[in-house]
């Protein structure tokens, strides 16, 4: 009765019920199931317990799930799998499996080629829909989506491309010729897959086709691959402005001792780097020791000029991800970066001049060394916090780097600068 | 012969093409297009330019492009109206027609209500497969979308979904009844855009069915649309996790008042919040006046607490948001914080030791003071840069508000403290 109550449910909610359970009752009720619907339910576990899974089956069940599983997921098994097991599975393939197989586990991580799967409906432009329709009616069941169907020459070379929908508000003898369309969109096996996430999300593709060097067919990527392309690409994104390397397991799945090295690295370096605040400060030893109230206002110095500087990079660094920010702005950037700063280092300097002056009672002159200060540091930080990602960006560094940790590392360097040579002219030290 | 070569692109790319140009030329170039496709066109033009072109064009043609868009496109479009546009759409619309709009101008903003459209494939269950494939190829043009198709009874409730590959894979006499998905998912009306995201992302789909509260079936949500809520979803957290208001407005395309605008009240909050650690360094003043050399400190010890706090907050608002972290994990995250902060701080209390100690020649007792420091400081600020965002979660305020510039600050004042504590115990001050 449990078994019954398994196969009504969405193979996605099964596998959130197996992954839950002990491996042994999970084994159990995963052999229970309809064979076709174990290999949907195989492909949705994590990396983990995939392998524990294959480690405890038979040889002739890891065959099953191999043959039944899409390409592409079946390709990102076989790269998680002990070199032994692969071998077995290639010497259990033809000669053409294997060529193909190895073909895809040599195309770069995070590579179109690396993402597509080979089920796709593929058409000849002789075709009528009749016939087309037809052809999906005996193998749409075993491909990846029968949404976008392709139609290719006889070298396989890309003709076209043609929805179901056409297919069905079409005439049966309709040929597919003058219903396909010829602009097709397509990316080639080792574009990265920043490019063809782009690509989705301009057009809101169901699938796109991957064309190899020499134009031909060789896969198709699908819209659900490419959303946890962009929560991949996200999450790396936050992880580097946070000055960690990025790394895709799930926070909680991951063991302290990876976290740690995962964060350890950027911390060490910025910790170091921070030996130039520590010299600035002693080179003005004299100015801090005549008037010690001037430390006090160094951390709020500080923030702010770090806060006002990641506002400014993180709006950039989002806009070079969507595609809405170009390095040829740069110019437009700083320009309103520029612009922002000044309104926003008024109000700061000002709203400051008026706390510490009036309300904190301090002295005048170290209220306007304080208050000019920040008008400069906001100003730095907002035009630097604009340019580094860009600048990154043209040398092929990933611009998520130039964030909040790094820039307040520079800004603070350089607001202290201006703090305690504005504090020795005005104070007269 | 620019006509002939624009209708052959992609709306997406005519659109793009007319947004560069000369509103007067754009809309010569818009009205020379087929209608349907100058429709397309216009439903992918940004805000700004729909109300631009709307107010370019004749009643007639509003009327018709009013027609012909989607009905989610045509209620995004209406809400950004004036008044008296929208007044003049409505009396030209019948009794039933005014109903519905007014009901989904009300659907609360980035509710399920206010991403739905209505055009979809209504199927019966006593239909045939042949009937349901017949009645797709008579309305199947003018639907959001055909692959998913909803069987609906005689009160609009939702009984089940069906695809058109199962349609099409499927014998001519064999029963929707027989071949229908009952187990449907589904979300309601005012559910948040979020648990929408959430499904699309776990489930894959294409489009999800939105019922009201009697269970109805009320519009569906197609996978383009959810790809750009996930984007702006990603900005939002981006942009409160840099202590901005969130703006959905491109970063080159907004005027420099409203960037400066969205900036400055977070900024003036937390250079206020600093008036704790100006008051704790006050406190502190004779520790350091009598020796000087600690200040030279403060900005790695606070800079280091910042980027291990923010580390730590960034990984659990973001397990948060993608659904891997929950509230109740909040236990497991303070133990996998406590003991990543212990090994990080191992580290970095020891090679700031060596470095400032051997390499600097600082006087011991403060190279001590600084390294023990250090040690609790990335200790507090990893657990509390853990605890915040779930907090906040549990307290249904946005977690993403917890990251580096609030953790900073808080961090800041503690470390402060320990410091001047520990310096005035160890150097008998
Ligand atoms: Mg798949
Ligand atoms: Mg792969
Ligand atoms: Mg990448
Ligand atoms: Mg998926
Ligand atoms: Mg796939
Ligand atoms: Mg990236
Ligand atoms: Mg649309
Ligand atoms: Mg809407
Ligand atoms: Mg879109
Ligand atoms: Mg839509
Ligand atoms: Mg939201
Ligand atoms: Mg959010
Ligand atoms: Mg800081």
């Amino acid at each position: 009765e449990l078994r019954e109550e398994l196969i009504q449910m969405n193979p996605i909610d099964i596998e959130e019920i197996l992954e839950e359970l002990d491996i042994a009752i999970a084994l159990m009720l995963f052999r229970m199931l309809p064979k076709n619907v174990a290999v949907d339910v195989f492909s949705y576990f994590p990396v983990d317990k995939q392998k524990e899974i294959v480690g405890c089956i038979t040889d002739k069940e890891l065959e099953y799930i191999i043959d039944e599983l899409y390409f592409d997921d079946m390709i990102d098994l076989l790269e998680e799998m002990p070199a032994n097991v692969v071998k077995k599975i290639l010497l259990n393939s033809n000669q053409e499996e294997r060529k193909r197989i190895n073909q895809f586990l040599n195309y770069p991580q995070d590579s179109a080629g690396s993402l597509m799967t080979i089920e796709y409906v593929d058409l000849k432009k002789e075709m009528t829909v009749g016939e087309a329709l037809a052809h999906i009616k005996e193998t749409g069941l075993s491909k990846e989506t029968v949404y976008t169907c392709y139609v290719t020459d006889s070298n396989r070379k890309l003709e076209g491309i043609v929805s179901l929908r056409k297919l069905v508000v079409n005439e049966e003898n309709e040929s597919i010729k003058n219903i396909m369309n010829r602009d097709v969109i397509y990316v080639n096996t080792h574009d990265d897959q920043e490019t063809v996430a782009a690509l989705f999300r301009k057009y809101g593709f169901i699938a796109l086709p991957v064309v190899d060097k020499e134009n031909r067919l060789t896969g198709i990527i699908t819209v659900d691959d490419i959303m946890d392309v962009i929560d991949k690409e996200n999450t790396e994104d936050f992880q580097k402005m946070a000055a960690m390397s990025p790394s895709e397991d799930e926070y909680l799945d991951t063991d302290v001792f990876s976290l740690a090295k995962h964060r350890i690295i950027w911390l060490l370096f910025l910790m170091i780097s921070a030996t130039f605040t520590q010299r600035i400060i002693t080179r003005f030893e004299d100015v801090l020791q005549s008037t010690v109230l001037l430390a006090s206002f160094i951390p709020m110095l500080m923030d702010t000029g770090g806060n006002a500087g990641s506002q400014s990079s993180t709006l950039v660094i989002r806009g070079l991800a969507l595609g809405e920010v170009h390095p040829k702005d740069i110019g437009k950037v700083v320009w309103k970066e520029f612009r922002i700063s000044i309104i926003v280092g008024i109000v700061l300097a000002l709203v400051n001049f008026l706390r510490i002056y009036y309300i904190e009672k301090v002295n005048i002159y170290i209220a306007l060394t304080v208050s000019v200060t920040l008008f400069f540091t906001v100003i730095a930080s907002k035009v630097i916090g604009g340019i580094l990602p860009i600048a990154a960006k043209k040398l092929k560094i990933d611009p998520a780097i130039m964030a909040s940790p790094l820039i307040t590392t520079i800004v603070d360097a350089l607001s202290l600068t201006v703090y305690f040579t504005i504090a020795s002219l005005i104070l007269h030290i």
